[in-house]
């Protein structure tokens, strides 16, 4: 792609870096923003930026924060005996907006993996094993990805939770609402099958 | 989508502004800023700053400019009595990347479409005109969309350039390189008919 001004082709390749973004949708979004106002683009840029340079990692659960925790772990109202696993802050995000959940978080930050390099010992779990100590936490549930991955940190992490008298849970495997048994995959049905309901206890979609 | 920081929630509302990104787009455009060094995240936003509050627009052809002047009206070596019309900057960087045109262009920034409210009047034909007479034009040629509006913006400009001794080409239209006879609509078709070449004019994909 050829331009005609270095501050376009600039523009277009800082946009160009960010994931699942090409050269075409990078020129795409800067010609937008050329036809903005110059306000609202400073605006956009400040914010970003403001982003990056003031945003902190909560110090109980290393969700994102405004300040020195985040505003899960800083809500009184929260359940602290109750510590939900996740992988990533993406995880909180769709947790919470479930609105199901009144217990805090613990984020991860990744899973083991030791084909990427990734020990046990990089993940806060250390970190995991005090609060469910200081805290007196009665349940750790898991919410990480059906993955190996996934699978092999939950389990190594349940060994480290062994010694405590709390629940430790994972949430459900199955098929999801509006999916098609026909079109679900054998692990997931064979999961599905094996972690069945007595009807009583099924709470439907209307429920 | 509930937010755990307003910081990291301002941010993707800024993304989610553009064009084509939403929520989810913006949220995992936002998360990987986040893990990228400050430094960087500093410079991807003051580079799209700069772009908007220094970029200009060439006095001569309207194409994007870091000057009073773009590049391309700004080199020697390109023929100032060859204008090529185009709707948008787009399309110069269209064209420039093929690497086939040594001449000038006129970015009108829209065509004529009296139903969105754009007169000939609101876009750079007066310049144009201007331009054909002071440069001494020998040839205009016309890169617009081949839509009604398209036609109705070259009919019109065609209209005004009458009295110069000019020659007006238009590109051409028809099946391109790789696309299925049976495929192309109508339209396409007919016109590819009806501007057949002489096979000795014919300058295929392999010459």
């Amino acid at each position: 792609m050829i331009f005609p001004s270095s501050l376009l082709e600039n523009a277009v390749n800082e946009f160009a870096r960010l994931p699942g973004i090409g050269k075409k949708t990078a020129l795409r979004l800067v010609l937008h923003l050329i036809k903005q106002d110059p306000a609202s683009v400073q605006q956009f840029s400040d914010t970003i930026a403001k982003m990056r340079s003031d945003l902190r990692f909560c110090r109980n659960c290393y969700n994102i924060a405004d300040g020195d925790f985040c505003n899960i772990c800083s809500d009184r109202s929260r359940k602290r005996d109750t510590i939900c696993v996740v992988e990533n802050i993406r995880d909180v995000i769709a947790i919470e907006s479930t609105g199901q959940f009144n217990g805090t978080y613990h984020v991860l930050g990744g899973v083991v993996s030791p084909l990427d390099g990734v020990g046990p010992d990089q993940l806060p779990i250390g970190d995991l094993v005090r609060r469910v100590r200081e805290d007196e936490a009665r349940e750790v549930i898991f919410a990480l990805s059906p993955t190996i991955q996934g699978d092999t940190t939950m389990f190594y992490i349940q060994k480290q939770l062994e010694p405590f008298p709390i629940t430790i849970t994972t949430i459900a495997r199955g098929i999801s609402f509006g999916g098609e048994l026909e079109y679900t995959d054998e692990l997931t049905l064979a999961r599905s099958l094996s972690g069945r309901l007595p009807v009583g206890q099924y709470v439907g979609r209307n429920s």
